[in-house]
């Protein structure tokens, strides 16, 4: 093996005690998808490159595979030159979709976690290999609307469920925009989208007039956009502000009723630290949303942009007969735990899973305390033998740089008895192999948070409005 | 989305409810592991090239990663061109090791269930993107030997709790070995390993004639290598048999003793599917290995060959400067389970989580529905709301062709209860969504076998020693 030794940049690895935290909040997501009916999958984490290829921004960022000694042109021009790793999980579970459909049951409702690929510039948030959690809902030929109510409110559940800084689901919804713009009397909605979506960076006035300059609004179609834009509650009361701009149209109205539904849908699930808001700027950039979309944001982190999204899309797959309807949002496991893992947020409560160490008089003991681990593991206490036969300091000093709580004396001589120490708090105390164990608060490593309280204490207009 | 879908070679993917039976054998794994003290890590899928390609057979089949689109030469040159995908788990082990050895505690036991790539020939057991299952001890300088009986026995339990066709793990010692040829006077060990490998292929004799001719043995040597070889006992037999060869060697007194080590320790922890044996021709051929050696074959499934092995490597990794001892063991879940559930041994006993559906009256009453779900989850129990209010016999039709085994009714009118239906015997009863649950067994997806017992019952001569 080479001698020297540098992390790749964009390709992150955990320690395993931070590893920890990354499998308890991997398990509690698929706990939570888990009782509300999604199947598992998980697709090859390749796919044929005209299939991931669109032409569009993300092109420049696909890693595409080649073998390292092709077997000359007829080798190079077959299926392991057209292969390039997926950059998202949406792409891949289309083409599943696709792919199994004929041994699938419709509606399919589905998760995925599994990392996904982008060369793009490694910064905060953003790596070249990160982990996702998606949950979607696909139909063949239709699907209902409750569905987009429906999967919003599981994702809503499954992040409350974590220790997380408070999240905020913003939602709008594509055909209340267009609706409202076409109401107005503007041609170009896509155009209009892509302006207002300037909002972020540029002065209102600056936006305001390029909505009359390069989508042809006049000042008042304009201004009625940007009020439009504005408008960010976390209750029902967007209804009446957008009814009170006087744009009347149909697909607005409809669009009115699905995003006054989610809000109240997903409101009643959330709980701990997600609040749930109607932002009617959203619109996610991707053009293939045609109903309901949101953004997931996490304070005191809005450096890090949205932390998960998704929405509705009318054909998230067709092979041309059939069309697949979605809704689906998605959850950057890997973009949320680093940056918390990084500044201490979250950790790993130890980097091992044993709850004992099982002290070794001499190595002719070992069978001993192999017995009394053995005795422990029955009951689904994981522990290990310390590896050589030390003096007790420094077997404890040995469990103690694990975190290991407790040290287990197996009889030093006839007659004597089983000892168990807490060596956080030193107790000591007789114990039975067969019965003992210990509080189930110390029986797996946990995820210790630091200052979550105290950012979820305060007032959230400051942190969760910013605007 | 384009229209024509075909599955691309080598890079198999489950259905829902075959994923079921894979992601229980990884939670088992995982538990058993862990319940001996062994951490979990994850490693990025890809290395730098120059730690993978080591000029031997396994280069051509590294897939080599570049991106769609490189910025230019400067962006080619960069780091990017050099990354390769693992071809398994102990390279970018042996790097974690290195790279962050600061940060972790020694002896370091961690478990690793990930994909791996190969771009070779795809075959029944052998697939170009297949999941390992490995479990290692890696020591800094030193790794006492009990470490090898420890790893070994670990792999044991691990499998006697799937359920697998019997499981034979053959065990061997690269120090019996090589002290037998020593104290034989052969020179060249590692060709005369070679060539006594040719076993499973050319009759006996023609293997001794190699040994004269490549190896420069007597025929007397050749025939004590060949005696040496063919014994294979599921108990500590071989040490006498061994010695009745009539050679001396102190590092082949070594060998019998840790080789009987092994097999005692690993035997006491062998049950159900699981058997333990000496098989003095085992030398698994990568050249690493500097002690115990295993490899795991599975009853039936022979031409498959080997489904795990692994062994003792006395530098799994080196900075120069310090040494890391190893010793551990991999099982190939794609390798062993994609086979078996292609041919129903192996199968999901439905592909959704969902324990229970939830009938809905009409689309008023869907709320109603939804809090009957909510109270059921609340308990632990998954479930899902029908998806539309159709009559009730297409309900349960929709439950039966997903495998919901259960059917809940919420009351249809003021006065009446809730009723729930075992659709598979169609009984039905009164209960209520606060206190009602399944059995245990019906409450998460199972894995299904057929045949296993029929197979295990056969006599273990003819399957397990097929010599």
């Amino acid at each position: 093996m080479a001698t020297r030794i540098s992390p790749l940049s964009g390709f992150p690895e955990l320690l395993p005690a931070a590893r920890t935290v990354e499998r308890e909040v991997i398990a509690s997501l698929s706990r939570s998808f888990e009782l509300h009916g999604f199947a598992n999958i998980e697709t090859r984490v390749v796919e044929p490159l005209d299939r991931l290829a669109k032409g569009g921004e993300i092109d420049k960022e696909i890693y595409v595979l080649r073998r390292l000694q092709a077997d000359g042109p007829a080798d190079d021009a077959g299926p392991d030159k057209q292969l390039g790793m997926h950059f998202d999980l949406t792409v891949p579970f289309a083409r599943y979709v696709l792919e199994h459909a004929g041994h699938l049951e419709f509606p399919f409702r589905r998760f995925q976690i599994q990392p996904a690929w982008r060369g793009e510039r490694p910064q905060e948030g953003r790596y070249r290999q990160f982990t996702q959690a998606d949950v979607d809902i696909v139909g063949r030929d239709e699907l209902p609307f409750h569905h987009d109510v429906e999967v919003m409110r599981v994702m809503v559940e499954a992040l409350a469920a974590l220790p997380l800084p408070p999240l905020s689901f913003q939602f709008n919804n594509r055909k209340l925009i267009q609706g409202f713009y076409r109401g107005l009397g503007i041609s170009d909605v896509t155009e209009a989208i892509r302006v207002i979506d300037k909002l972020d960076k540029l002065p209102a006035q600056e936006v305001a007039a390029q909505l009359v300059e390069r989508v042809g609004a006049t000042p008042e179609q304009a201004q009625r956009c940007l009020e439009l834009a504005t408008i960010r509650v976390a209750d029902l009361s967007f209804v009446d502000r957008v009814r009170a701009l006087g744009v009347t149209d149909e697909l607005l109205d409809e669009g009115l009723a699905e995003l006054a539904a989610v809000v109240e849908g997903c409101s009643s699930g959330a709980h701990g630290s997600v609040t749930v808001e109607a932002n009617l700027r959203i619109a996610r950039g991707l053009d293939y949303y045609t109903g309901t979309v949101v953004e997931i944001f996490m304070a005191g982190y809005e450096r890090l942009k949205s932390v998960g999204g998704g929405g509705r899309y009318d054909a998230l797959a067709s092979d041309g007969r059939t069309t697949y309807p979605g809704v689906g949002v998605s959850f950057g496991v890997s973009r949320t735990l680093l940056p918390l893992i990084a500044d201490g947020v979250l950790a790993g409560s130890r980097p091992v899973p044993s709850a004992v160490l099982v002290a070794l008089t001499d190595e002719d003991a070992r069978p001993a305390s192999a017995a009394v681990a053995a005795a422990l593991r029955a009951r689904g206490i994981p522990c290990e033998v310390a590896p050589s036969p030390q003096k007790f300091g420094r077997q404890i000093r040995f469990a103690e740089r694990r975190g290991i709580p407790y040290v287990w004396f197996p009889p030093a001589a006839e007659g004597e008895g089983h000892q168990v120490k807490d060596i956080r708090s030193g107790e000591q105390v007789a114990a039975d192999p067969d019965a003992w164990s210990p509080p189930t608060e110390d029986l797996r490593p946990t995820i210790i948070t630091q200052g979550l309280e105290a950012r979820s204490a305060r007032p959230s207009t400051t942190e969760r409005h910013p605007q």
